[in-house]
């Protein structure tokens, strides 16, 4: 799978001097910016392109050219990943990300170039789609317009997360919560990876992938709020980075909860005085933290993990379950993907 | 024209809450940055396109339908020209634009959200091609192709164009120059309008596309060139900005003659002293424009105006004129273009 990735950086650089007449430094720039920035991840969502696919079209069947081409998509994803990274750390004035500096961050004074840099690898994926997929045009338009759905979806997610930095505590529901991690995290983490393959695999049938989209969407919101837990009660070794979402006032499942069903006035007046206002380690986010612990909220977190691992797994025999069954998408595609994430 | 474009916003605003769930504020927030951010232009990109496609049609036969969806085409160019320049600005840091204040300066400290902002433009482009052309998969393929592929161009040109802050003066060549502005102006300002316009008339012959391309280039180098002198020799009150190309060290058109084909050792000494290094209305800045003046550069710009007008209209009795008129795609087309932009 990682060899793929480096033939499709190959492939687009080589075309780059003769089809667009660029210049030897900014070929240079490309692939210095392409290795740092598309290589170094899990490749949890792009490995899942192709184990969904060899489910799907079945061990036995799958030719050596529809491995290739589901890793292709698998890597399409994590280039997709790869750019919104790029432009969330600018957004966010992240330090570093997967144990490297952030792309920007690497650029010094010349920062600003990573925001040209991370829109041309979106380019640069349609690009590979047309390549890849140019010969059969229904599917290329598919694939397009899954990909160009699921940008939109991330980009309006990335919105009503960012926009918590003008609301008010009382506007960061619950509600609110579901909502941007379902835009923000589920469509490009879960669903995609696994509406690729079922489109490469051939599957028409609408209501399959309607179920399919039900399934993953509640398995990326389980994700992201491990994610939010993970970030007040993990460990900094483990993680690799350090938790902010208290310092930096951000709608997580912990704040949610706490704020809007758990705390008595004298506690939420608490949180008013401080979420978002203090910083990383001091004593009163370390207060919010112990706050949370007092309200029960690992318990409370350790049951909506078994709660939404069963919801999940009772997925199975429901409707959605049947038509996927029916469809030919086995349900050993979602087994996996859950076995990547829970209790991480 | 321009009542398209508000049908245009109502269209995508009003599909949001809907089919993406997205709050009240979001959606908000997204329409107060698409009337900020798209209009206002001179629009000569959008009316191109419906122009173009009069021409090639003709009067007679065009339909209603037909004269709407070029105008859909048009705001397509326009709105991507939106998100390019949301982009350009932050880059740039630029504090205005089209005498008001740019999008990102607008929000303050949220700057950043006018990231995500202008690759959400972005990703509204290619919802209104499939919402407009969605209902023939061969032409919404070609559509997208088409934007895809002049949106790539134009990130390589603007790569070329911001390496040049780290390269040194020989290596702004008028050969570098020249690649610069037919990636980053040319295929976006020029072709696109063409191009879309022949498209939806049908046309497919290869080679017409080709010539299009060949004389919408060079119209485009033109452009550019004007737009580096006025940047010099402009009055600030027409322009409604004052040029900062000296003292930003651009890869200008100016520049570039002055310092590989006029200027002697001295006055290169001078350039390599200041150039990129003076601020605006600075001496050495004066100076360097008066050195320009001596250089014979406003006799040998005019000239080039005119050689490049004569070029141009040349271009229509050569094989790209005649492959163009055979495919119908009229020399008017080219004339009307160039009467918008020659000797603005």
């Amino acid at each position: 799978f990682t060899k793929i990735c480096d033939v499709l950086i190959e492939e687009i650089l080589n075309e780059l001097p003769q089809k667009y007449e660029l210049p030897p430094r900014e070929t240079e720039w490309l692939r210095k910016m392409l290795e740092h920035t598309v290589k170094g991840g899990k490749m949890n969502r792009g490995l899942m392109v192709v184990e969904s696919g060899v489910a799907i079209i079945g061990k036995d069947n799958i030719t050596n050219t529809k491995l290739c081409q589901l890793a292709v998509l698998g890597w399409a994803i994590e280039w997709l990943q790869a750019w919104l990274l790029v432009a969330d750390d600018i957004m966010d004035s992240s330090v570093t990300r997967r144990g490297q500096p952030c792309w920007y961050k690497t650029l010094g004074d010349a920062w600003y170039i990573a925001i040209n840099d991370a829109v041309t690898i979106e380019a640069f994926v349609y690009r590979m789609i047309k390549h890849h997929f140019g010969y059969d045009s229904d599917l290329q338009l598919q694939l397009l317009d899954l990909m160009m759905e699921t940008t939109l979806q991330t980009e309006l997610g990335q919105l009503s997360d960012t926009l918590c930095d003008v609301l008010t505590l009382s506007d960061l529901t619950p509600e609110r919560w579901q909502l941007i991690v379902k835009y923000k995290t589920s469509f490009y983490s879960f669903y995609l990876s696994v509406a690729f393959a079922m489109t490469l695999a051939g599957v028409t049938d609408k209501e399959a992938y309607n179920a399919a989209r039900d399934i993953l969407i509640e398995m990326g919101v389980y994700f992201q709020a491990q994610d939010d837990f993970l970030d007040c009660y993990g460990s900094h070794e483990v993680l690799g980075k350090i938790g902010t979402d208290i310092a930096d006032k951000k709608c997580g499942w912990l704040f949610t909860k706490a704020y809007h069903e758990l705390a008595n006035e004298t506690q939420k007046a608490y949180l008013d005085e401080h979420y978002g206002k203090c910083t990383v380690d001091s004593p009163e986010e370390i207060k919010i933290k112990e706050l949370y612990t007092e309200l029960g909220l690992k318990e409370i977190y350790a049951k909506y993990e078994q709660d939404s691992y069963d919801k999940i797994m009772s997925m199975k025999d429901s409707q959605a379950g049947e038509t996927l069954n029916r469809a030919g998408v086995p349900w050993t595609v979602f087994e996996k993907f859950l076995a990547k994430v829970y209790k991480r």
